[in-house]
């Protein structure tokens, strides 16, 4: 599925740049990963995609969060007119933005937000399944649509963003799942919240899964029973961009859990994916260790929206900018005896 | 000398803004960080400055080095002409970009060189001293006097690089010497070259420095008897940044030690400086170290000439494009029970 003897190529051509040989590290991985993904020589990743699906989560009448469900609503509200994190990180990489309400629990009044509401929210799996099957699958193809539609308009790397009060609950849960991995080790105070609150949330995500007993390796299985519209979604746009030979950079905690459930649909978007940072939710690590991907970056973000991918993004394209060095020959320089210093 | 109560009204700005606090991490840190080094509140950082020092190294002639000294000249004129990874890097983040000729060993006929040679390269450390005291504070002011005038022609954050040839040898000796470390400690194989020419290049610092006797916290003395040129004017130019409170986002490993002669010279110079990147070059984290700086992101990089920090830059830069979001308040976004989910 990935171009390998391109990618080859480009390692070989990478090594006549004018710069001791491998000198520029992760940054020449880059260039041949994104290489295999596309089958370009010279692939670029401009302009960007970000786009941020946003739900609601009937777990939220747990208590597992510190924000009432309607900052969800008044989130994307934020987003349509600019305010947010990612609005003003999308601008600084010159990103087309959209944002798509795939299940708020309100109607969303503002033209600019995408309406694919599949339903007012999840129920609340703590005591029944978070969907129909049938929101399931058509919350993932809202997704799959989503993205097409994006990759349409001209981007050429996709960062899917969320948005949704308790889904770290729902993530997390999903992880548990997918993972086989204790609760306690998926959901830490990483983020602040109290220890009582953890304990809490741990508690009910415990119950949940025995309650559910959600299979592993049947996305559709684990989206109804313990997902959230927009992580069914993400995964739909993933699986769009992998299909169209797009890099797709992962955000935070919820979008790599999507990214897992992604690779339970068609398990060769993972070939897609780039990891851009690692946030501070402890079950953000494991996450990333089950896709086999090293992050980028590690600021002790822990936003989600799609904010760290866009902060990280500008290193994938330096990676991209490096294949417009010189060469030894066309540079006029000589080479070393062994290439290093 | 900062600005410390700017910082705090900075800092409590960022928990006004639409997102739980705390949560974008290192980028909150960065944009206090500079806020106390500017004394504004909404600091920018671009454009950005890009100012290379090049110069000569008498210690090549030891072997230290895989390539010929022929390349400094060789790769000037490949700043000049926009082949190297530090020119399409600049042009990434859209810097003001300059290489100056400080004691390259060869003349260099290219128009757009700023020609500042102090000497062509240094003397042998290995035998003698590696330049007089007057060129090496003549070498500090041409860093100083070109720091100020890229400063006057309008950049907001300052990036230092360097191309020498030889110059980590002379980076390990003068960090050896400040440090008190042992050499084998700072020069390792981490750059790849061979077991034998690490030992090698360990015994000849190993031996300079006995010859020498440079002392720690003279810096015109440690430039003196085991410097090099652009390091000295690299030093020079940071102290011009700190004196007009001009961030500095440090480079690699020689950039670094560099800093650390900076603060030789005025201890204050520290409180400007931003750490970009760690490169696999083993002394850096030491010299990180000795500075109290945590790198922004760890890319195994190790090629110099400013890479690194350009590298890093979008990430300063998305730091202060974060205090443009939207307030809570502004926003209509409702705060959580503490801020946190």
């Amino acid at each position: 599925m990935l171009y390998k003897q391109i990618g080859e190529e480009v390692r070989n051509y990478i090594d006549q740049l004018t710069k001791p040989r491998g000198s520029l590290g992760r940054l020449e991985e880059l260039a041949i990963e994104v290489a295999k993904m596309t089958g370009e020589r010279f692939p670029r990743v401009t302009p960007p995609g970000v786009l941020v699906f946003a739900a609601d989560h009937g777990i939220a009448k747990e208590g597992v969060s510190a924000y009432p469900q309607e900052v969800t609503a008044q989130m994307v509200l934020n987003f349509a007119r600019g305010g947010a994190a990612i609005n003003v990180f999308s601008k600084q990489i010159d990103a087309t933005f959209a944002v798509v309400d795939v299940g708020v629990a309100v109607d969303i009044h503002e033209e600019s937000v995408i309406n694919e509401k599949v339903a007012y929210g999840t129920n609340n799996f703590a005591y029944e399944k978070a969907m129909t099957k049938e929101d399931a699958e058509r919350a993932v193809q809202v997704g799959y649509r989503q993205g097409n539609r994006m990759i349409d308009s001209g981007i050429r790397c996709l960062i899917v963003g969320e948005m949704g009060i308790g889904n770290t609950t729902t993530a997390s849960a999903l992880l548990a799942a997918m993972s086989g991995r204790h609760v306690a080790e998926l959901v830490g105070k990483g983020t602040g919240i109290h220890n009582e609150a953890v304990k809490h949330k741990r508690a009910v995500i415990e119950r949940a899964l025995m309650l559910h007993q959600p299979k592993a390796s049947d996305p559709i299985d684990l989206l109804t029973k313990i997902g959230g519209l927009e992580i069914a979604a993400m995964a739909g746009a993933m699986i769009a961009a992998a299909e169209r030979r797009i890099p797709i950079l992962l955000d935070g905690f919820i979008c790599t859990v999507a990214a897992l459930v992604a690779t339970r649909f068609d398990e060769d978007v993972v070939h897609y994916m780039i990891a851009s940072h690692e946030s501070v939710e402890p079950g953000h690590r494991i996450a990333l260790q089950l896709l086999n991907k090293e992050p980028l970056v590690r600021l002790h973000m822990r936003l989600g929206e799609g904010s760290g991918a866009a902060v990280a993004f500008p290193i994938v394209n330096m990676a991209m900018a490096m294949l417009r060095m010189a060469t030894f020959s066309s540079g006029n320089v000589s080479t070393g005896s062994d290439h290093h210093e």
